[in-house]
């Protein structure tokens, strides 16, 4: 909210202002803003609409403003204003009358755009950059794993044997697609609103395009009654993130279910444990419990936005300043989890000799027996259900597929033969051969490829 | 999350500590902390659990550690830990290893579900309060403006004419289900946990009763496990904060509405109002659109904690550590809006002189009309076509329905006669003398009892 | 939408009248429809607003319209109205012009409001059924499976023994709340709109007192604005099913961890599992995974209605016919997971042995040992760190406590006796003997409890 | 659910089947499912994984159960299958056992991800086809009131005159990003999983580009783990759909108020209008009131799948199913908004007299006013100030500015001279001729641009 209270008689409350005060968190932008402020002054100059001096001044007078921010020198005057009217009112004490010339041919509803959208741009960087970070933890285990295999799932039941690599790489490509989501969000993002005046386009000869170019926009708004309300960018990023933070919830709870007695096939570091006030053994999943938590806020902050657009008449109104707080609390979350999330991959130690245990149990074969048939000549559901009755009597039998007798397997298919009985977790993983299956040589192809898209080789 | 780590070897990262720490946003439930703390600590002593010397100093040491944050000269040491740690540390070089004994029968799962059951059932009555405060001051507008009429709309169209008293105690009405659910959910929030220890109970011959009564508990938890891992009520809470929040974003709509130039139904004092930097003219309905805005933020907390608990196996898990400051800001923020628009709507000054020209386009009583010719003996749905069609016609004449001519009403029913024509707002009030209604006696009736319930008669 | 098209004189095309049509999902609400207009018609008659003998007509044509429609008769002449105008037409049919008396004081406002809140009434009483079920089946298998332990986890880590009635108690304790929640919505349900007219309430003498009475409402609506644009009630049954959902979200995940070949706590039924079209070994807990992720869509409606509501001014206005949709599937899914979930739980065969094996780690008797020092004198915090300290130490020797030496304990603290390496598991759960522990005493006693609520002893 | 219960010895009840069928909503996938099976039959044959003319039965049976299900002669035999099995089963009645090799080297998990994938691709088609058909209405519209001038609101409030034509483009604007982002959804569901298998790959000899090929796949998966449990594409739709549907909840917002008496700037057609069952002179907005209403059921469904999809472990689970119906409800929902908003934007008749009235308030020239000041040298803050105080003065004296009299204009700033109060409303539209700006030479450019990406120079 801004504070200038010229046109109304009175002042507001301590409530009021510690309502509507938005320094508590715009204070972020401060770098943003000053930068938008002196490519405005360069352009007002330029172009003639203030003298040559007064813009200089006004940039030097910027320039100082921001080394005082910087340094943590700048003394906030009240909590209960906005960090625009702050820098203003401090570029006034430093260079007097002109820095009233500043706010000429704009206003805050296009200056505020513009902040958050430059803003935006660079954690949509760092964003890119923490993405990258897991994706190089992930390959990194996935290489020093190669060769580990593991029971693949579905609905949390033994499935079919893969390779520890292949299911960390799924968690590679996920990431991929967020890498592409952010990467497109950031196109509708890198648009200049500035000019666009408090709705209708500033009354003065300016020169936007320069001033796009000194901010590093590729490109000016359009429309400046849609420049000034449009946060669409804000909610593409907050739907980029929560589909990437719902992927850091899979793998933050595979890692917890990994972490535990029953499944064993992960030892999360230390460092990223937690211990428990009374129970002297525990070691918990702390960090993963957390990022799964986390989820949530996500999610929240992209309901929270979506809820305050929605039904808004053009152009700007206050509910727009809601975009903020949101976005600061839900980038910060996700570029923390990233990091950490980086960090317990990167230092975990998987446990191939757990996950070989698991794989004991040899029914997670059954469809390479059923595939066996198949190749057999048996139309394939017929096959299936030959070996679903297999499984069905060894279970009965408290046997395992590996020993029952060759007869015993008689009983379900004539078509079996020996060889049937001796189907190899090896032989099961190589036959998946296609792209993207978990045959050795299709996951070292998908690792290479990975490698290549992280610069790795 | 915990930092006691004995049971993990390595120290973890600042990144992972600035993940996990709690201390930031949980260091306001240090007075429940220290209360549940002393509570627990007399207990042991009367149980005979510790020694009643060592009890003693607990309790006081306890008492010093309150005074000192309660003063502002508690020296957290880092910002990455808990709350209770930062009291238990504090304790420690209080009263030396006697501080040890402490958490004797207790863990941090019950001892944190302690401390958030207490401050949520202080922010429920503040929120009680709050709902009380808004609704005074509706009562004290219907009051000041009875007898003014205003249009009655349904889809923003003109519909009836209403008394703004009425359409003020819609949202006494609202208000009044808003306070009924937060009782509620205090019920279910007014259970002790403290006794069930991290998941199972405490092996220790406690006597929670009496830990409930003197922490002002009317229950204690019937199931450990369930007790450590429910964090309903605060669910509860956030569910009832998203539709009084609702109904505040309605308000709020109507008044910046009714604040156009072309509604002009109210002008908000200026201590409720913004500025703009760039129009001299604007006076911007700030504090409303805020509120309104923020609705989303309230329901996306509401999505955020639902998600968090979402699919999580019992018992505690660290996700349940989302629930505070989702709660606490969630919380902030409607006790904050409540303040304001009690403000807000206190000082507002409707106006009754324009809410009078929008009444003058008679059409509002063409069910007046029909009612007419209904007790005239017409069925309804033909008089409703009746009057439809005169009306129509009016439109096509640009005339008002008193301008027509009695043979030009008779053009559509010979049922009407001259009386039809003088059909006036005030009896189309007073005819709605029902329950509920819109005759003034009946929103007499109505403020009658408003004020009984706010005690102010 | 209302399709009584007398005021506007173009007909919408039939992509308008799809997208307005209520009759796919309104014709739901006939039964209550058509009672309160029986209601309504009958009331007209006694207070002499239409003739006896026509309220008389009136009803008898409703009760044939009714019979039609149970017996699946009623011929619907397009899919583009509304279930009000269909009844109404079908009624001109069957008794002639005096139909159109009906909807004498009476608007399709509150008519709407009224079906909708018999509706929810009905919804909540089946809904409160179905927790009762689900609750039945928890104790029931509570009851069977008496004096089975199972390990209690936090954080997915093994932390003390509970026993698993005590493990299936909680989720009761989950539902007693839902069940209250329920019936709290209820009583803000229970409130007849009916005579609010379109807004400003009728402006005919109506008895509003004896159709509450007929229809079996509580109360009838004291301010007519908001009775017909009051949707809390739906709003809040949604609250109610997302929090219900959520515990059978957490129910479900425990299941289908508890089905895994790791864990094995638990045989699903065939009847409620899966099977795979590829995997011939498979049996999927199909019916607990669903269930978890329709706790989505449950939410997903919550938001909905919540963002729907939002910044809408008064009265009514068309965002409000997306209430029903809403509504009936999230109740719907509601109610048959209650049901499906009751059958699952009911018919699942929990494995003790399995639970045992899990037991025989016994770190899980940890925090007995820290206890058994501590009843020794020694402060709870040293307690702790020393046994942290041993079971790290066992670790390091790939021994279990029972396997260290007495000298091996007395290395850690010298308060070891003999008696420390036999802690045993019964003693272990039948030590945490305070209300809502896990000693068999306590489990019994809460199953007791249970057992009354459901009227069981 | 797969109903294939080789394994389970148990009938599922009725009201299991009915929990989990899929059939009710899975129908709609039938040609996607067939041209899926055909393409793989194909493929097979190819491949030699089955004879010819084996894979040439199976494709002319699959398109004669394609021809009975287009045709509405297809039987279902039990509403409680998926349309998966209902396929393959009428298959086998068609062609006998060889139907049982279609299901060769596929899974359901590879299968239905690949129909969905196929059906979604056809809806962005579909949706960017709906954005181009609102577009054009916005254009038309644009283009036939070009030059009509109306006030534009920030806050609601009297800001700045803009050209309506310059409004609706915004809206164009918001169109034109969500096109881009449903484009770049596109990119990211273009890919083909059939040949993951269940989980791990398939075992056969696959040339998974050819089916690729044939189905119209840009691209194959690279990980058949991320394959079968990927629905990013599902939520990137939805989160899409959501923005756009907020971008239409703003303008039914704006319709809707500019159709109130009060605003008076649009007349909605009567095709696009709803009446009232009571009050004969109203004509409702409904159709934007529904449009408005529908946005919570988008995100609604946005919020139900990021919900489903949260912390699930790899790979398929059962929850996935709950993508369909939010998928099929909101993509429906969002293509009949289109087209209906198309309509009745087409249709609307704007009001450039009423429009004007609103005008007539020259306190929105106060912009222009200072912006003189300015030209004549002042700094903008002070020019500010003074038009501040200047209209504060206008008010009280109930005077416009067009009024006052030069030497009142003196009293604020002595260098306004007698032009100043001359500032037209013309001179304030050309003023802001920058890129974006309402000049009408900019909106001229804006529209151009737009009929440009429309084609329809």
């Amino acid at each position: 909210m801004s504070h200038i209270r010229s046109r109304v008689s009175k002042e507001a409350s301590q409530s009021v202002l510690g309502y509507t005060a938005s320094l508590p968190f715009d204070r972020r932008l401060y770098r943003e803003d000053i930068a938008g402020s002196i490519a405005h002054a360069r352009m007002l100059g330029r172009q003639g609409i203030i003298f040559p001096q007064e813009a200089e001044a006004l940039v030097k007078g910027l320039e100082l403003v921001r080394q005082e921010l910087d340094a943590g020198k700048f003394e906030f005057k009240s909590k209960l204003e906005d960090i625009h009217m702050a820098v203003e009112v401090r570029l006034l004490e430093l260079v007097g009358p002109v820095a009233g010339k500043l706010h000429t041919a704009r206003s805050r509803n296009d200056q505020v755009a513009t902040d958050i959208r430059l803003y935006v741009k660079d954690v949509i960087d760092r964003t890119l950059a923490g993405i990258r970070g897991l994706q190089k933890s992930l390959v990194a285990q996935a290489e020093s794993n190669h060769g580990a295999a593991m029971p693949g799932y579905t609905h949390l039941q033994l499935a079919q044997p893969v390779l520890l690599a292949h299911h960390l790489l799924a968690y590679f490509e996920m990431m991929e697609r967020d890498y592409a989501r952010f990467k497109d969000a950031f196109k509708r993002t890198d648009v200049l609103p500035l000019g666009s005046g408090a709705l209708a386009g500033a009354a003065y000869n300016l020169d936007r395009e320069s001033v796009a170019k000194e901010l590093g926009f590729s490109e000016v708004s359009r429309n400046s009654l849609d420049a000034v309300s449009d946060r669409d960018f804000v909610i593409e990023y907050l739907a980029a993130a929560a589909i990437c933070m719902m992927h850091l919830s899979r793998l933050a709870e595979e890692l917890a279910l990994w972490s535990s007695a029953e499944f064993g096939f992960v030892s999360l570091d230390d460092a990223f444990s937690g211990c428990s006030s009374i129970m002297p053994q525990k070691k918990n999943p702390d960090v993963a419990e957390l990022g799964r938590g986390k989820t949530g806020r996500i999610y929240g902050h992209l309901m929270g936005l979506l809820t305050a657009l929605k039904g808004l008449p053009l152009s700007y109104n206050s509910d727009l300043q809601e975009d903020k707080e949101a976005f600061f609390d839900a980038s910060d979350t996700l570029l923390a989890s990233l990091g950490v999330f980086a960090g317990m991959v990167a230092s975990a130690k998987f446990r191939p000799d757990k996950m070989g245990c698991a794989l004991k149990n040899d029914f997670i074969l059954a469809t390479d027996l059923a595939d066996y048939l198949v190749k057999k000549g048996l139309p394939f559901r017929e096959a299936h259900g030959a070996v679903a009755r297999l499984v069905t009597y060894a279970e009965g039998q408290k046997k395992s597929l590996g020993e029952l007798s060759l007869s015993e397997y008689h009983q379900h298919s004539p078509l079996f033969d020996e060889d049937a009985r001796h189907i190899s977790l090896e032989a099961s993983l190589a036959a998946r051969d296609v792209t993207g299956g978990t045959a050795p040589k299709q996951v070292a192809r998908q690792l290479r490829r990975a490698k290549e898209v992280l610069g790795l080789n």
